[in-house]
């Protein structure tokens, strides 16, 4: 029972076991529902029940407080070993990595931290066994700013073991924040995918009444387990209701919103699909799952530097980044510009070897260099332009490419080649 | 006669002067129309002609070309004194400062060159006098992302000199790139405004048949003369074809496509108004015309740094600039977050005196460092959250308030002050 203080008493005279239905009643108040996991931070008076209608409420006890037993669990999972293996189920692997969808919220000061097993998310959402078999792991539990290229490389790692072992897709719990930068870098890493790798997230904390994790969960479950498609994607709620699910190409999307539940957008193109309760529609054409084996493509060149031009950017700064640099990405302004100033830096940079790729600020459209004569100053300074990529996309992508190859014209055919969706098919206008 | 080589000869042969509607013909094909003006860059075998339609075409000469003059233009506008000035019109002064809006193609590389006077930009668009008096004057012809704080002091200059002189409003020819930039500035630095101050740009080159130069240079004639609206807007296509145009608050908007002619959206408010033809229609509240004088509040100060996190940001690269700046502005991920590593990093500037202000890079959606442990150790280290304000408006103002007083508590306070709308007044979700 890993309740402490007066709801650990409580519980454990009653004998109480997460999973059971229990009842609380202090006084004239009375709550019922299951009894759900207690984390460390949690005010231990508060005890955390998920009621019939699948929200978790935290039940505030007191001295006087009495709690019953009303029935128990049958199958309490007890973490990867004890999750039931229904032969006739395909497995799907659950790998966390933290964040708010794998977070709970400390009553003590209303902050959310990430601490969630992978066994309690899935015991939280006990709908998701209905539709396979669950390998549930905890990789990391890290809010995602804190997401580093060893972490990108970890990840891509146990996915391809997951894979590689007979799971039909990977569902990787993940903070919100950096997420777009992870499936990049999955994109990459990961080659000859059987299935699917759905990053999915949430941007209300799991046991908020609110929380669109459960709905994000179970859509990417059915997006491993009904379907052909094996991608890297982004899977969040498609509107702030709760309507639908979208899931992003891994090298096309962003977070473009702090905080609603649609936060994440396709960026020049449209979602690859869209997933509505048991119904998934297609949006995009995309890769249906490889026979044989996941490739691992996981060596990266953490080198390289993303830099936002704006008025005032002192050519200086540029240098002493680029000093320290063998890769820059430049998110340009419109069309992918720079001031004249920094055109001289760029200059410099190429000149010593750093490699330096346009993108465009505006996120949406195309770079394009040709048109007006600072483009062109760029281009005969060294920089090379990316098409439609988003600034975030061609970050993670130099430092792979930097990590597959020392040449530099070796990293510049395969920056200028569409690997995972990164350049658009099509013109998008 | 700007015209040389071919076309001068030719065009001087047959008396034809700027304005003039002339007829070229080359062996069976004729063409005239209004002859416009020529640039230095253009091919001498070229002679720019304007339709009757409006369009600009660039015709070309051969030898064996007849040139004709078929009627002359009565009234030639040369520059800023004979623009003709009807004592019953209100005047609006025409502060060109360069791009794509005062720009040329170059018919011998298809490149665009910021070069037309802004009487050229005026006489293209006769019918900006059917609607008032032209005050024209060319302050700059520089692409803009070559534009520094000195250009937006002279520019606020120019503008609060021209409104106190009795200009109804004024419109700032502006090239798109960096234009979200001098709109916010120009919001800070000009202050009891007693007309509009419409910066307008164009996606398509004004001598291209498919501009929208014209469009947007005469809805912001009408936001000027027709309205009693007071304040710094960016005036652009609402969407991809001409129905409408946009006016967005100067301190909300942002560039948002390379190439789109709607490129320019509002972010987190509605849009101010709504132009489409004589129908102006305020999408939000708005300042009206001050009495008295417009008051210029240009001091800034430049030692200022624009920083966007990413996984992979290097403390030490932070710490670089850091040593080298006043002050520092992050967009941070999500509800502004930064790894922990770059929280070590805000605490040695903030120790040091730099101030610290955090944005997010979603753009869209509040910052709110009360949420997470990382938001809360970000507080603790001494960084300002700003609400919704775009990261790109917060630079500028950081800049502004850093002019305005050396008080470091004076220039949070101005910061965390809603001077130009750039907080949202209601919070949006």
């Amino acid at each position: 029972m890993p309740y402490s203080g007066l709801a650990g008493k409580l519980l454990g005279s009653a004998g109480a076991e997460l999973g059971d239905v229990v009842e609380v009643r202090t006084g004239d108040e009375k709550r019922s529902g299951i009894l759900m996991p207690h984390h460390d931070f949690s005010n231990p008076q508060i005890v955390t029940l998920k009621l019939p209608n699948g929200y978790n409420i935290g039940v505030r006890i007191a001295e006087g407080s009495v709690v019953k037993v009303v029935s128990r669990k049958e199958d309490k999972p007890r973490g990867r070993q004890t999750l039931p293996a229904d032969p006739a189920k395909k497995d799907v692997a659950v790998i966390s990595t933290g964040g708010t969808i794998a977070s709970y919220v400390d009553y003590r000061t209303g902050a959310v931290h990430p601490a969630i097993s992978a066994e309690e998310l899935v015991f939280s959402v006990p709908e998701l066994t209905d539709l396979c078999n669950v390998r549930a792991k905890v990789l990391y539990s890290i809010l995602s700013e804190n997401m580093k290229v060893a972490h990108w490389q970890g990840l891509a790692r146990e996915i391809a073991k997951e894979l590689n072992a007979g799971a039909v897709g990977v569902i990787v719990p993940h903070g919100t924040d950096t997420m777009g930068f992870t499936s990049a870098a999955l994109s990459f890493m990961l080659k000859n995918l059987t299935g699917p790798v759905v990053c999915v997230g949430s941007q209300r904390s799991s046991d908020r009444p609110s929380s669109d994790a459960i709905m994000n969960l179970l859509a990417a479950t059915r997006l491993c387990v009904e379907t052909d498609f094996a991608e890297v994607v982004v899977l969040m709620h498609g509107e702030t209701s709760d309507s639908h699910c979208l899931a992003h190409r891994g090298t096309k999307v962003r977070k473009m919103h702090s905080s609603r539940r649609d936060a994440f957008k396709s960026i020049n193109v449209d979602p690859v699909a869209r997933i509505e309760g048991p119904e998934i529609t297609f949006l995009s054409s995309y890769n249906r799952r490889s026979k044989g084996s996941v490739e691992l493509m996981d060596k990266m060149d953490g080198s390289a530097s993303m830099l936002h031009f704006y008025p005032g950017f002192v050519a200086e700064h540029f240098d002493l980044i680029a000093q320290n640099v063998k890769g820059i990405v430049i998110a340009g302004t419109g069309l992918g510009h720079v001031s004249e100033e920094i055109v001289g830096s760029i200059k410099r940079a190429v000149s010593k070897g750093v490699h330096v790729y346009i993108t465009t600020q505006c996120l949406h459209g195309m770079v394009n260099l040709n048109v007006y004569s600072t483009g062109r100053d760029m281009i005969a300074a060294g920089a090379v332009p990316l098409g439609d990529m988003l600034p975030e996309t061609a970050y993670v992508k130099l430092m792979w490419s930097m990590g597959q190859t020392d040449d530099p014209s070796e990293v510049r055919k395969l920056m200028l080649t569409n690997i995972a969706g990164e350049f658009s098919a099509r013109r998008v206008v």
